[in-house]
């Protein structure tokens, strides 16, 4: 199982999250390419360490939206989203190879990531971007997604993550956040989850069924307090219970 | 000789100077990377353009100024502006590669051309940028400036780049755009400066004394009235005088 | 009857439209406030110019998107929108009372005109933003738009424009740009229709239907090749038709 | 004696400062207003808040340089600059004016600050863009500047600030951080200083010479830890030596 975070998302004298202290703890790095955060000291910083640790290096592609963090859905077009999309991995890149590494996957990030998962056309224009730059990337996003159904066509292996932290409804998709119960808080809770999604590919979801998500990665935040001591819960737990913390990148190889 | 134009300078709706137009004429294709002008859309129509035409890409780096067209000098830190040139030449690379082709030089734009010709710092930034990058990559330039001498040091290739529209003081700079006679207006004289400068390596200076110019291109504008025209006539006046007209990129392999 | 563009919509080094040509024949001008173009320099050369020609001044709100030149939807929540709104307002404002004038009203510009037409929740946010700042200052929208129809609830005026080189459906909406037929290209037809909307606010809609048409205002462009002589032509049929051309804002005082 | 700090420098997600705890102490809030830090949701909150606490409400104008916070001089033209100051005013007096308040003074950020305190046209271009927006309005600077120099032939009143964390030159100026005992660690010996500046007007330099500092204001800063607690604490021991804590944009009316 992969534990992947968003890194490497302050911008220029603004922080956010602990990079250092993720970076011990995840086998796979989300890492922002300025165009929602990021900006190229920070890609340096983070990619340097990443590949000093060992941990794979993902694109993390947004809209271009610094003031909305990437969190807002901006209605482009597919051919200039998939431009977009080939400009942040190549700048990305630039600074994984010269740390000696380079990136191995592309995560959507915010109001892309949550896009791309039904839209049609914006899925495309993910793949798309992906599969100029290089078709043996692999993409991480939901699975059962535009994305994922998608990935095929383009040659590029699509890999599925779940959320430790958050509950699901019966068809597999996450609790919107506005509803009540939607984010779990307990640390045993979510530990004993991810032990549970990783040992079986099951988990139990809001309304008490049994759901299969088969998930490769589960995504960890940084950036909220007591977040980092939950990441290295998770991880803790999950060695504990004879799971190996290693990314997907060169699982099917 | 070469003839390089600076390319893809438009923004979004915005338009500058005719790209296609001057894809015609020169060898090399100095590409905007998003930091002064250009973006994701931009790039990839003027890359493919140039791998279809057989014209050398370049990555026009610039300091981060969009509003300011990279006219102004930021006073940035050297290990900053290092990673900005490294972003812009990686984003560029990645259209250059979809294409079909890739980066083969970088030229630092506007303030930043200016001030990297004299400071030694910010003159070691853009080739330690350049160097991080890929160190067969080589950098155009002014004759005698802090980054053609400093261009040995990082095992880069410098090409020094010259004007056939522009005065050029007894000591090979150019005069100042502010005094009267700073630039040519008369396309014979240009087409002919440009004649001299390939075939002799010598141009007459505004004291008149003959100057040595080892200018192994010639830089062509296209974004004023009459610019492609004048480009065209240089181009056809170099050809008639026997000279190729070929990019410098594999002038010493 | 009004004739409002929209003007200072270049940015740094990038031109656009003919802003000195268009002051000299609207009576309304719809100035960028730095959102999707336009920057400070811009901004009091065009309002110096609106102040000295008795032009009123609009400010030409838009989502923050030079990238896309505010023609891509952007999710935002409304309380941030109306503050963007706000900060527009104030900014182009500054640049008025320097020149002698003020902001007189408030035209959405692109996708904001757009989804403010149709949306509850952006168009309250754009009536928010004015009613913040001074809710004596007009609205410039479509007729029968949410736009429109919220408007009195904030104690803002609305006026409606038209389009002389647009077909209308018989509801009264555009004609969208795929549709063949959307966009009059014919000069004799279009000033035809500008009088006649002017003279009857009737106008024959594209199934053949007259439509009535409560616009105080006329759209007019200056940013495609021929503009600037269509926009002459419709002031002049105008004027030869005993149609005053005047700004709405002071219309019902 | 007038407490002023920087407030509203978040972005979008990216927070800094603790805005709500400096405007309990503090009687003039220099808020950022987009161009370095800040955001239109920012400065509705701090502007509403600065209203309601009676602190007083400055445009805290900087270089449009959110990748580099302020922080590197940009070798601008100074009518551009005037007219960037001028945007700033306008956009913040905004917010401020819909608060119920309006803003009073305005403190250069930064590079600004530095640039402007010695070269003539950048402080010109500072006063212009004051005087165009309202003349009444004062400036916020260091003593013995260039813009204190000008700020009479613009008819604004200047008001010069100290820091009381800070190591002084005989000449008066601060001691440059890269030099040791550069920055006053101790809390007592902050306290102490602020309270001799504030009473005496006098300060003892790095070389032991007494000094004089006609400061009507104090810097506080909140961003770094322990930074509102020094604060809190200056401004006790001020309120205790029988300083009363005020702005100075009534003082002299």
């Amino acid at each position: 199982m992969d534990l992947n975070s968003d890194l490497g998302e302050g911008f220029g004298a603004w922080k956010m999250g602990d990079d250092d202290a993720l970076l011990e703890i995840v086998s796979s790095a989300n890492i922002a390419c300025g165009f929602h955060a990021g900006d190229p000291g920070i890609m340096r910083r983070v990619t340097e360490r990443a590949v000093e640790r060992g941990v794979a290096i993902g694109a993390h592609v947004a809209y271009r939206d610094l003031a909305g963090f990437g969190r807002r859905a901006i209605d482009m077009a597919p051919d200039e989203l998939s431009d977009e999309v080939l400009y942040q991995i190549g700048a990305l890149d630039a600074f994984a190879k010269a740390a000696g590494g380079q990136v191995r996957y592309v995560k959507p990030h915010g109001a892309l990531y949550n896009t791309a998962a039904d839209d049609e056309e914006q899925a495309w224009a993910v793949l798309d971007g992906i599969r100029r730059y290089d078709p043996s990337l692999a993409i991480l996003c939901p699975p059962d997604s535009e994305m994922s159904r998608q990935a095929e066509n383009f040659g590029v292996r699509a890999y599925a993550e779940a959320f430790a932290d958050r509950a699901y409804t019966a068809k597999g998709t996450l609790v919107s956040r506005k509803l009540p119960g939607a984010v779990l808080h307990d640390a045993d809770a979510v530990a004993t989850r991810a032990v549970e999604i990783a040992k079986t590919g099951k988990v139990i979801a809001a309304d008490g069924r049994e759901l299969t998500i088969p998930a490769r990665s589960l995504c960890v935040h940084g950036d909220t307090p007591g977040a980092v001591e939950l990441a290295h819960r998770i991880a803790k737990e999950l060695v504990s219970a004879g799971v190996k913390i290693k990314s997907f990148v060169d699982a099917d190889r």
